[in-house]
């Protein structure tokens, strides 16, 4: 394959922030992320047009590419010196671009990732086909590293994450959800990915337990930090003015985390006003800006962010095991950075 | 796991005829579908209850099984005395009832298997997830086997099926799709599975590349006869009187071969009439009787069952290589009786 020699984060990333620890990440790494980029690239391609069309609107250039720069740099952390990890890294890339296409016809989203989501454009039939292509994809590209370890890890994380799918799914408008079903479903439709995207590293790289058991933990943790602040950000966070993107899960009546804590207390009151918004799904105007002082009066927006923090130290905590070095510092700091985007 | 002592061929294939090959293979290959019958029903559990109450409705007791068939006939023909085929068989099952599910979401089909099919009882979110459920745990299953070449055939049919199934969707209602056109779509959708389906079994037998060739090409032009019989029988096959589940191709849109050779020398009054119904879509209750009478009367109906039996006849032929025994004798005639139900 023919790599740039220099190749730059997307624009995403380094609008984020001078000191997104991502954009270090993929300065750190080399010509890795180029490498990937250009394997999902070409194998997106597909003689029926379609794919690629539709393909390149959710995958092309400019994704955050966050999970795959994950594997990469956990295999560059484990001192692997083989080229699997460009494959497993697309394969990570293919497995949640395949998810998201999926969840948008599931959700009836209106925006992913700040894009008209790929079904409004092409339509459900195509977004569930492509999906299933790029699937599909992510499996042949396993197959071609030749590590049977590494693929019995993805297609684990690929089933729990369907599971975490349809668990969520079931709870929809369900007021009954549980602290413990909401960790189990973020753990399984989100977390289970990042786990399995940074555990296939030490597994190529036959490393010893330790480390393997260390990075799955790193993955794992961050996974459900990022999860539990998107959460949190789709109530406005702990910002006082509503952005642009707030409500998503509140106008699909998605059980979270600031819900659930917010209902434990609640008056009679508000419990109906909960049971209005979210069972019988009768919303006005008004009532997301009310969730939201309820979810901030309670406190129910604080506690999620404080369980996110201690979800992102105990991430970078696990990492101790690996001496000290740039990229292992560098990717405690991406734990501190995915709560930071938060406050 | 516990197998019972003897198994039945599902009720589906027993009423279909006294002599069906079906229930032949299913008698000559003793107790292994009844144990592929049971990894089945044991993997398509979850904690999750939604996902085992939808994949019962499609995979449980009753299915015709017959790609699991298939792959357990064939590995029993190249002497194959491991295990690993239960769990490629049961793969083979569960990416093609993902597939089902995911069709019923895009064709918005009325009927599955006799059935009401799953979307219109739990809904198209539900249909989408469990279908990707089901395709991840063939993935499990598939590892599990410790074949990297038998995953390697079957991720690569996965994105084949895929790839057809887009071709398909771009095609619909379009009068100038070629016979090369949907040659390619029935092979990657249909064909592409069948053939894998009996390739896997040469090769975790270790058998030769001559019975590895032969029980591909068993399996795709048996995949190609399967497809074209159920093309032609969406018009009611040769049959003077129109059964009840016909005409589904036809509602939707979809150009089959029967339309594509009716289109060649039709009038232009008759071209106007399928630009109507078909491009169009404009459908009036006499116009599934007309489009079959011309079907009919343009001998495309006869034509595509000529196909169809043409390789029924090759994939009969492709097994050749094997010495006469009750099994390859049975699936020869199995490749005729698909064709068989056409008339």
């Amino acid at each position: 394959m023919v790599v740039s020699p220099h190749v730059n984060a997307p624009a995403q990333i380094q609008q984020d922030a001078a000191l997104s620890p991502a954009q270090t990440l993929w300065d750190l790494t080399g010509n890795d992320m180029a490498a990937v980029d250009a394997l999902i690239l070409e194998r997106m391609q597909s003689s029926v047009g379609l794919i690629p069309d539709l393909a390149e609107h959710l995958v092309g250039a400019g994704g955050k590419r966050l999970r795959p720069l994950l594997t990469i740099s956990a295999a560059q952390l484990c001192a692997y010196d083989g080229t699997a990890h460009h494959k497993l890294a697309a394969a990570v890339e293919f497995i949640h671009s395949a998810t998201l296409l999926h969840d948008d016809v599931v959700d009836e989203s209106a925006l992913r990732r700040g894009k008209k989501p790929a079904n409004l454009i092409w339509g459900n039939s195509a977004s569930i086909l492509v999906g299933d292509f790029l699937f599909a994809r992510a499996f042949n590209l396993m197959v071609e590293t030749n590590s049977l370890e590494a693929l019995g890890i993805l297609s684990n994380a690929s089933s729990v994450i369907a599971e975490g799918e349809v668990q969520q799914l079931a709870a929809l408008r369900n007021l009954a959800m549980t602290e413990a079903d909401y960790m189990r479903v973020i753990e399984a439709k989100t977390a289970a990915l990042f786990a399995a995207a940074t555990e296939v590293a030490p597994v190529i790289a036959e490393r010893p337990t330790t480390e393997r058991t260390a990075l799955r933990e790193y993955g794992l943790k961050l996974g459900l930090a990022f999860q539990l602040v998107d959460d949190a950000l789709d109530y406005g966070g702990m910002a006082s003015a509503l952005g642009k993107s707030v409500g998503d899960d509140f106008r699909e009546g998605k059980m979270t985390l600031p819900v659930i804590r917010a209902l434990k207390n609640a008056s009679d009151e508000d419990r109906g006003f909960w049971r209005r918004v979210i069972v019988e799904h009768d919303q006005q105007g008004v009532d997301l800006e009310r969730a939201v002082s309820l979810l901030r009066k309670s406190g129910a927006l604080e506690s999620t962010m404080e369980l996110a923090k201690q979800y992102s130290q105990d991430a970078a905590e696990a990492l101790d095991v690996f001496p000290a070095s740039p990229l292992r510092d560098t990717l405690k700091e991406l734990a501190g950075f995915v709560v930071a985007r938060i406050s």
